[in-house]
C-alpha cells in the first residue's frame, strides 16, 4: 500500500457537472404540462442526468450492465447459506441465460457483461453453458475472465482481502471494463456475484461508518439465528483485527476496501469512478454495490451526483448506509438478490424519468392553461 | 337508487382463483436459482398471477391503459390550483402524445385510451389535437367520447355527484370499454383526469372509511395554506350532507360512488370489476383509482385479488387509504399526477415479476449447488 500513491493508483476525478444544462432542463420542467413536482422522484432524477450528462435533455440510453464476480476465502468461516462453488457455478447460469440478472437484462435489452475477477472454477464450464439452449443476441451473459488474483488468502478475520497490488489491479481491471464499454455510454449498471460478500460489504460499511460491526451484518443469502449470531462474531473479528492495525482506518475507504473488501467490490469502484468521471451516471444496486458507491463517496462527496441508487435491500443495515450517503434510492421492494438484479429492475424508472422530461408538451406547445396563479 | 337493484347494476362477480395453478407457481418459485423470498415484492406478486390468470407461468402482456376523464361541479368552490378547463384541453394533449400518460405509454408500447364521460369542451379541439405534429401508431392516445351525462348538476355541497340512473351508465361506459379490449388482455391499467377529483376522491374514502372528511384532503394539484383548508371545509360539508341523508353511507360503497364520486371514478369502478370478474389484472394507479377499488373491496374483500396497487401517492391520505385496503404499493416515488402516470410507471415491475418467474432457470437446470440444508 505504503508503496504506490493514491494518486497512482486511484487518478480518477469526479465529474465537472454542467450548470447550463441543469439550469437549461429546470427551465424546461417549470413549464411541462403537470403541476410541478407531481413526478416525485422523477424529476430531480432527469435534473441530476442533466447536470451530469451536460444535456438539457438528458437520456437513459445506451446503458450496459457489468456484473463482477468473485470468491471470498471468509466463506470457510461458514458466513453464508449457500457453498461458495455456488459462485462459479452462478457464471454458468448468468452465460445461459437462467441468471435474475440475465432475464432483466434480456427483458430491458440491456447487453450484460460478467466478468471474473477471480473465483476457482473447473475450465471450460462457463463456455459449456455459454453454448447451451439458450442462445441469440440477448440469451445470456458474456462472461469473460480476469483475475486479479488466485490467492486462497483473504479471509478477513486473519488476513487482509487483498494485498495491496491484488487492490490496485481490481481498480484497475474494473476501471478497463467500464471504458471498453465505449464513450457514448449514458447508464452503467454495476452489480456483483459473490457467496460470503455481505459480509464483506458488511466489514466495509463497519470500517467506513463506525460502531458494532456485527450491527451490519444481515441474512445475505439467508443465515438466520446462530448462524447469523456466528457472522456477526467472525465480522467483529475481522474489523476489529484491521482496526487495531489501521488506526486511521474510517476515513481511508482505500484501505477499507482492501483490507476487507473483495476483489469484485474493488472493481466496481475502479468501473465506477471510470463512469462517474467521464459522465456515466451509475446505477447502483444493492447492498454489496453500496460498500464501493460509499468508498467513493467518503474520498469525494462529490462522487454522488453520478450516483442513482436503485433500491434499498431487505439486507437490514442498508437503510443505515443509505443515510449515511443521504441517498433516497428509487425502489423499495424487499429484493436481497444482488447481481444487478436490483439495478435492472429500476432502470425502466431511469428511462422513464428522461422520457417524460424530453417528450412532454409545454403548457404553451399544448394550449393547456396554467396554474391560476402561475402568471401573476 | 331505489329503482335499481345493486344486482342489476352491478352484475359482476369476483374472479374465481385457480389453486393448482397458484401451487404450481409456488413450487416452481420454491427451486428458481435464487435464495427463496430474494426477489422481495416481484415473488408474491407472480403468485397473484398465476392464481388469477389460472396459468403456472403468468404473463404481464397483452396489456392496455384505459383512462377515464370527467369535469367535476365541485371546481366551482375553487378546491382546485387549476381551472376547470385544463380537463377538457388534456384531452387534447392525451391524444397529441404530450402528455406524461402519452409518454409513459408509448415508452412501454402499451395502447392508451381515452375515454371522455362528461367533460365540456368545445367540438373538434381534441380531433385537432390527434391530426397534430405528433404521429404514428403510439403517438398520442386515442380520445372517444361517450358522455354519460351533461349536466351541471353534482357540486358535491348541494347536489349529489350523479344520479342514481348516471351512476349505473358510468360503471356500464366503463365495464364496456373494458370488456372492448378483447378476452386476450392480462393487465389493465386504469387512471383518471378530472380537475377536482382529489376531492372527490377524498370524499368517498370518508364515506366509507369515516372519521372528519377534512383528513382525507391533501394538495391535490397543489392546494396549500388557506386553500386547503377550504378544500378541507368544502369536504366536510359535502360529506356531512350526504352522511345526515344516508345513515348506512358508510356501508353503502355504491352510494358513496354515487353520491360523492365522479363520473370517471364510477366509470373506473365499472372497468375493473369487468376486467377482474374475467381474470384480468388491474393495475391501480393512485389516489383517485383508488377510490373505485376501495369501494369494490369494500364490496366484497375477494377483489382485492384483482388488484395491483402501483403506488403510494404524494396525496397524504393515500397511505391510510392503502392500510385500509391492507394493500402494498409497488412504488413510492413522491407522485401526485394521476392520468395512469403511477400505473404506467409501474408496469415495468410487473413485466419484470413475470419474467423472472417463467424464465429463470431452477437449481437442477442450470447445475447450481442449492442451500446447504435445502436437502436436509
Amino acid at each position: 500500500m505504503r508503496a504506490m500513491s493514491d494518486a497512482a493508483r486511484f487518478p480518477w476525478s469526479p465529474p465537472r457537472l454542467d450548470a447550463a444544462a441543469l439550469a437549461g432542463a429546470a427551465a424546461r420542467q417549470a413549464v411541462l404540462t403537470r403541476p410541478p413536482g407531481s413526478l416525485g422522484m422523477l424529476e430531480p432524477l432527469a435534473l441530476q442526468l442533466a447536470a451530469l450528462q451536460g444535456r438539457v435533455l438528458p437520456v437513459a440510453r445506451p446503458a450496459a450492465a457489468l456484473l463482477f464476480a468473485a470468491d471470498h476465502p471468509v466463506t470457510r468461516h461458514r458466513v453464508s447459506a449457500y457453498p461458495a462453488e455456488v459462485t462459479a457455478a452462478m457464471l454458468a447460469n448468468f452465460a445461459a441465460g437462467g441468471a435474475a440478472a440475465s432475464v432483466l437484462a434480456r427483458l430491458h435489452r440491456i447487453p450484460l457483461r460478467v466478468i471474473d475477477v477471480g473465483v476457482a472454477r473447473a475450465a471450460g464450464g462457463v463456455a459449456r453453458a455459454a453454448g447451451g439452449a439458450a442462445s441469440g443476441p440477448h440469451a445470456g451473459a458474456e462472461v469473460m475472465r480476469r483475475p486479479v488474483a488466485d490467492s486462497e488468502a483473504g479471509d478477513l478475520l486473519h488476513t487482509d482481502a487483498m494485498l495491496p497490488e491484488v487492490y490496485a489491479a481490481a481498480l484497475r481491471t474494473g476501471a478497463d471494463e467500464s471504458a471498453a464499454l465505449g464513450s457514448g455510454l449514458r447508464v452503467l449498471l454495476l452489480g456483483e456475484m459473490g457467496i460470503g460478500n455481505s459480509t464483506a460489504a458488511a466489514a466495509v460499511y463497519a470500517a467506513l461508518l463506525g460502531g458494532d460491526p456485527g450491527e451490519y451484518a444481515g441474512p445475505g443469502t439467508g443465515v438466520h439465528g446462530e448462524a447469523l449470531a456466528h457472522k456477526r462474531e467472525v465480522l467483529r473479528g475481522a474489523v476489529e483485527r484491521v482496526r487495531r492495525a489501521h488506526p486511521g482506518l474510517q476515513d481511508d475507504p482505500h484501505r477499507a476496501l482492501q483490507t476487507l473488501g473483495g476483489r469484485e467490490i474493488a472493481a466496481i469502484a475502479g468501473a465506477m469512478a471510470e463512469a462517474i468521471a467521464r459522465g456515466v451516471a451509475v446505477l447502483v444496486d444493492g447492498f454489496i454495490v453500496g460498500a464501493a458507491a460509499l468508498a467513493l463517496v467518503r474520498l469525494d462527496p462529490a462522487w454522488r451526483a453520478g450516483m442513482i441508487f436503485a433500491h434499498r435491500s431487505a439486507e437490514p443495515a442498508h437503510a443505515r448506509v443509505l443515510a449515511a450517503i443521504g441517498a433516497v434510492p428509487l425502489l423499495d421492494l424487499g429484493m436481497r438478490l444482488g447481481e444487478t438484479s436490483g439495478a435492472l429492475t429500476a432502470f425502466p424508472l431511469v428511462e422513464a424519468a428522461c422520457a417524460l422530461h424530453n417528450e412532454m408538451a409545454t403548457f404553451a406547445e399544448a394550449g393547456v392553461p396554467d396554474r391560476e396563479d402561475a402568471g401573476v
